[in-house]
């Protein structure tokens, strides 16, 4: 089948109109009293529309929370690893502190446990992208010398990361900058980065 | 009051046959179909025993969990940091692998996003006190000049039980414990722990 332009424009704009009510629903009722219906009569498709794309409520708000989460933590490469990975973490941490996107991704995350599909789709189109990006973004610092070969990035990106878990799932304070600065600090000198 | 030693024997009796009974309950149905009803049945108390001490299933359900991991992780000091940090991790590690455990502490941390009173529980009695103990076991290692004087004790134990958090609630596979080792030296050598 061939999909014309403009059918792909009317389809971005219902993908568009169906993530903003997700999370607009979020906001107002809190995520375990938002449901596919609600969603679908707020953006004005149908529920139908919904189900062809997104197996689950769970999957709408977690594409809504991606969409938002990678925008707000882009890899850039500003030749300072220590300040790109600072302006990283700082990042994820802003979109985890503010409603709807924390609360909507504790509900995401409090789903996983009973709803494999989602916890796939958390894993395959969310985390392991990400995960991927910081090996590459801590590699190019690797090439610059920034940090020594033979690093194991893959577990210095689990102790960026998993402060940020740990902290938003026991719903304790999210951290600041001076503690994502030491977390940054902390974890290239666990990497033996000169200078760190 | 006075309460007799009988009577707390009985009480300790009811408690730890609720306690197991909320275990089994999670093996046999899952936590989400794990009720207050059902957890007195087995125990062969009344619903109004178990809401005299517990204020949901959840509650339950922390402390039978909370009891077997504290067994599971002692904070023993030899004299080797390293290696008491590697079996404190490792022991966390293995109570979360196996059911009922993993899943029940996983359905419990599902439900703190919509229940706060479960949330102070499970930050007052289980996390708070254990971070505390874990900052208690550092400064000991301090004091032994293992770790230096100044170090961030509690952002260690934050990398070190984060990305525990982290693939526990994105169901990704446990640490074994080469990973284990591996994340206790890099948290020790992010503290210039002189040896790392």
């Amino acid at each position: 089948m061939i999909t014309s332009p403009s059918s792909l424009r009317r389809s971005e704009r219902s993908r568009r109109a169906i993530l903003r009510a997700s999370l607009d629903l979020c906001t107002e009722r809190g995520y375990g009293r938002v449901t596919v219906e609600a969603i679908a009569a707020r953006a004005g498709v149908s529920k139908k529309t919904i189900y062809r794309w997104w197996p689950s409520k769970g999957a709408v708000l977690l594409e809504a929370f991606a969409d938002v989460l990678v925008d707000a933590t882009p890899f850039v490469d500003t030749g300072d690893i220590g300040a790109d990975l600072r302006a990283h973490v700082a990042g994820a941490v802003r979109v985890l502190s503010v409603p709807p996107f924390g609360p909507a991704y504790a509900g995401i995350l409090s789903e996983l446990h009973h709803d494999d599909t989602l916890a796939r789709a958390v894993r395959e189109q969310l985390v392991d992208p990400r995960v991927e990006e910081a090996v590459g973004r801590l590699r190019g610092a690797q090439d610059q010398g920034q940090i020594p070969p033979g690093a194991n990035l893959p577990l210095a990106v689990e102790m960026l990361y998993g402060p940020v878990y740990y902290r938003h799932v026991l719903g304790k304070p999210v951290q600041d900058e001076e503690t994502v600065a030491a977390l940054v600090d902390h974890v290239l000198r666990a990497l033996r980065a000169p200078g760190y």
